[in-house]
């Protein structure tokens, strides 16, 4: 079951996303395949490369490629540059898919949330044990920062300092670490609207929209392209976390691949919680027609990708 | 009592260690209190702040700020290079501090050490939950690379970059948590010498080591100074590892601020368990010998502050 029944979905029928993402995610696969938990020593590898390989739907990095895509799309760059932004793209990609990572396998330990199942698999802890889990999180963080700071030459020096900066921030206690303590701090607790829209900013919204402000950092960007991808990622932050609670009430653990119904049983606030369902859908379909509006006025030349990844986010099923 | 009992020590006695820390330390502490968890939400802040503030040796940002030192003063200086320099050595002396401070966060936590006590305070987890203090670990270690890249243009963008890049492979897989994954690995086994020293090189040397790199990083080094300093970091990492293994058999927890005799009752590897106490504490002096040798092939015009560091790590007492 969709998350939001279709009412008047904006178009972006005539972009192939499919094969678009196919192509670039075999990008990323290869990439964290051949980097992620090379030559770490005592299983600390193995644990690592569990986290993140062959699961999950790699949306932020394929947000990281679409922003980038779409600051070329306008621009007229030279071949070399474009291969510089590539190259920086794809390890801004990696660079945020190994934080969040990092973060599920943190949040699942028993001190967190507790939870033995993710994707379909036992968790990290559960299956190389909590130090191990700790450990791998810690090092999958510190090796996002080394992804982003290449000594070869590839990505000039002002993007990797801009790079780190960003993850840095988005994951930081201003960001993910931040959302996270207040989630903590929330169970049990009847939060507003507002105050819930805060928790998310920070917890999945910061790293969200770190992800495409990552990619647009890779390009060059306008003023105007910059404050609208800016705003359409804040945007999708919120759209992500609307669905993220509607599809725990509405789909079951086979088909969302965690464990289903753990925001009610441990009474935690939602946007279904504290909306209804019905309105909550709502929300989610005034998400998406804001995240359109937002590419509407960036005056760059393709952002269909973006645009078919907000589509994405708000029609999904897991 | 001290680690090595003084048998042929290399003289750095015209240098004032104590005021020459004493002036730093005023200027980390200061920073590290103006900057840790500044507006983190929910409780995040103050375990943060916890965990860093009013603690410990801080020897990894007194080894950064005296490298920078020993690298600027050979050089001739401008003023402004000489602000830039200084600028963002304070920044990194308390990124490593941070990272430091992460790692013994985690350490302590139960399923790792499960240690109660840390520099004579409950650790952060006894203080805060369990919960709070793997948070409290995660952004202090994402804090750590923002404060590396502030967007004030104080600090270079390539200077920026590099100081992220060693921070991070210093922390990493084939740093800090590497050498914990190995040390996770290898209670009850007995290890060689040379793995030993493996470990403790990726555990604790490469953050020593790195503060030192990170150092010389945020100033004018030759290739002459960048070497003999990175040999002088090497030996030193080892060196503290030895004395502190030492000081774990003949001194008091009151005297070390944390639990003592740890390794012998989980039955850890340690130089003493490996060499006897005797063949460690010369061990300890021979490598305060190779310190100071290395200082002497830098090139560099004023080394003493690194040179009294080395003495004092090899004849702290706790």
């Amino acid at each position: 079951m969709s998350a939001a029944p279709s009412v008047n979905t904006p178009s972006s029928s005539s972009f192939d996303l499919a094969g678009w993402s196919q192509r670039h995610l075999a990008r990323v696969e290869h990439a964290l395949s051949r980097w992620v938990g090379e030559g770490a020593p005592a299983g600390l590898g193995e644990a690592m490369r569990y986290a993140v390989l062959d699961g999950g739907k790699r949306l932020r990095p394929l947000l990281v490629l679409a922003a980038e895509e779409a600051v070329c799309s306008g621009a007229e760059v030279e071949a070399s540059a474009h291969a510089v932004s590539d190259g920086a793209a794809l390890r801004a990609a990696c660079a945020v898919e190994l934080i969040h990572a990092y973060s599920l396998v943190h949040d699942d330990m028993p001190c967190m949330d507790n939870d033995v199942l993710r994707r379909g698999k036992p968790t990290v802890h559960v299956q190389f044990g909590e130090a191990q889990a700790l450990l791998a999180g810690d090092a999958l963080q510190a090796f996002a920062f080394e992804l982003l700071t290449p000594d070869d030459g590839s990505v000039p020096d002002g993007m990797q300092a801009m790079l780190c900066r960003l993850l840095a921030r988005a994951a930081g206690s201003a960001g993910m670490a931040g959302g996270q303590a207040i989630d903590l701090a929330s169970v049990g607790v009847a939060l507003t609207e507002d105050q819930l829209r805060h928790m998310h900013r920070l917890k999945t919204g910061a790293l969200l929209q770190g992800s495409v402000m990552m990619g647009v950092a890779c390009g060059p960007a306008s003023a105007q392209a910059h404050e609208a991808l800016s705003d359409y990622g804040a945007v999708m932050g919120l759209a992500f976390q609307v669905v993220d609670d509607i599809l725990d009430v509405i789909a079951d653990s086979a088909t969302l691949g965690k464990t289903a119904g753990k925001d009610a049983a441990s009474d935690k606030p939602t946007y279904v919680s504290l909306l209804g369902l019905e309105n909550a859908q709502a929300y989610a379909r005034e998400l998406q027609v804001q995240a359109h509006a937002a590419l509407a006025r960036s005056g760059l030349a393709d952002t269909r990708a973006l645009a078919a990844l907000a589509d994405m986010v708000v029609d999904r099923t897991h």
